[in-house]
């Protein structure tokens, strides 16, 4: 296994690139859809869809490919991953994250630092994030095998299923709330994301272990 | 094999998601396109076509990842699952797909419970879901490799080329019913496509074993 | 190998479903897109692509999944399979092709017979079929893997960047002459697209002889 | 290994068919689009990343399926390929580049030669394309498996993330500055995009020998 230091850059690396391919899609989505919003969403879900798969099938063998402190937690309660190590892979995910929306910003001349408008609350939001985040975690927990295809098209199909649009992942929460643009979410709205995908994750590993009892059984 | 229990968990579990992502996407796409309904199933299509490969990539493992009472019925005749059982998946299945259903309501904050008004009738419809569900079933029967992509992309195709847009599944058929929404079906027209589709199913069986003769002689 | 009543069934089988595609979902496209050909050509290109991965790694194992008068010309001239036999799979690939677009007609309500009225001719429609055949010839003949994969991709591709859109398949040719609609060509222009076909699928021939014949050394 | 002359006719037909589809389904995507850019983007993006991973898995065996000066300058500076031998497939791809532009041009009944007048300079494109050629080398230097997928996906994100639709390719930026249509960029401005794209490769390089170094510790 590769040392820490290579392993956090990894998780930066793929965090930054997963960001900007989710606030520069965004932003191109929008500025070439002509106002209507599913063309915007169809373009920004084939570059994430895609991206996501590239990630982990490249990072994967280096860190493991979490890019998402949800994940992370679950890793870390299945003792797969200490729990200072799980604090330093969330930290390198946040600062790739919001380094990734930085580089988006600059691609696209537009402002760097920015505050997120648009409005994302209340309990079917809150709902959709638990489902995308369930859902998410769960793939993680029972996939054996073709796992980065499985990740990528579940966060494509989840984009569309989930009204939030599925962010799925503390790291990006926090991360699009620093973009004023198509993929951002008020600041204000994050908290309640985030606890929603934490319960969402923590619902996963209940029934994954579950699962797993019946197997081994 | 896992027990029964955790066979029949999957198969509501799998259907669940495949009925969110189904009505889900549907009511999303309808929201976003504009009134431009191919945009709409663009982003349906992509959602259900994806989730498929997911589910079953990560279930058929445990219960074979049918998630259909017409697949059931055709391994049922093929002696691959016992005929009780075979009830029970049908049953867990349409539990399961109506759970999905009630998921995707709560998520875009629209009443639970719903009959859904679109019709879906005639000569034309329920021959195009004979030959969805023939198309379906015979994939099921004759693939070999890469079945979880080829069942995916059946349903990509399918969604297009037949002028039901495939339900080709009798338990999300009935749940479909059950939403007012781009993806429903008025439910005095369900049991049409029902018909429809365990006639193709069957019209599979028979096709498939005669080739498989072939291959044995 | 299974025996010949089998492999022509899976070459008229699998022609059906193709042509089904082709002509249902532009039915489909063009009835739904409210005049934007793109979007038609979008979910055209997303069930012709993602059928002709099905088929062929279905009826792959059965008959090699020609569909294509011109790939089966190839392989006879490769010695792959007898000259009778060839014209026995054209034969079952045209019958094939033609009852599945008499099949996307009557799911779609629409006249069984027709005459399609689409002018496609022209030496640039003719040069785009030259390229269209001779690069599809050419991945049949020097991929060794993920052909499957690699046959739907590169009609996906080639539906967007010919300007004929790609039909490179003498019995779709034909069996597209016979609807009149998105998918359709005229009777009349129909040889110029077959003639300009197989002159494409020979020059392939040709190519891949002479990177065969580097390998050898 | 193949004798150089195949490997650089792979080089060249590959580069051919690469261009042919980023012009010819620009070309198409304007025609059809009704002005709406982000479906011309879209087709153009899903014709590109499927011939990528057409024209990777068919011709990665003869040559190493280069298709662009930036890697194949970086498997020089790996020592994979000699310095005089690298200078042959910077030729043999712009050659084929060129002739792809011609083909589409031909196919499409537009003038073979033109040039250009699509603006696309400034800080905010050069370091996109700073960005688009770091990750896609990065891409090709890290990735261990399913490399044919993973750079057709690169590039199907890619051509929403970066502001600059992604050339990440000096063989394509100067061919693509022949054609005055939807994918061209000014002559003028070719400059500046290959510039970028060096450095970007260059510092992909870098960043994958630090991680190389790791794994071998």
């Amino acid at each position: 296994m590769p040392d820490l230091s290579r392993r956090l850059a990894a998780e930066a690396i793929g965090s930054a690139f997963l960001l900007a391919t989710v606030i520069g899609s965004g932003i191109m989505g929008e500025a070439l859809a002509g106002g209507n919003a599913a063309l915007a969403l169809l373009g920004n879900t084939a570059a994430t869809g895609a991206i996501l798969y590239v990630l982990i099938v490249q990072l994967g063998p280096v860190s493991g490919a979490h890019f998402n402190p949800a994940v992370t937690l679950v890793s870390a309660m299945r003792r797969e991953i200490g729990w200072s190590e799980g604090a330093a892979y969330s930290a390198a995910q946040l600062v790739g994250a919001v380094a990734g929306v930085l580089a988006a910003h600059a691609m696209f001349d537009q402002p760097l630092m920015q505050a997120a408008t648009k409005i994302r609350t209340g309990p079917g939001q809150w709902f959709a994030e638990w489902v995308a985040t369930f859902g998410l975690a769960l793939v993680v927990l029972m996939t054996r095998q073709a796992v980065a295809a499985s990740v990528a098209l579940y966060i494509t199909a989840a984009y569309w299923f989930t009204a939030s649009t599925s962010f799925a992942n503390p790291a990006v929460t926090l991360a699009r709330s620093l973009s004023d643009s198509f993929a951002g979410i008020r600041p204000v709205d994050a908290p309640g994301f985030v606890a929603a995908q934490v319960v969402g994750a923590l619902s996963a590993l209940v029934v994954a272990r579950w699962f797993r009892a019946s197997s081994r059984a």
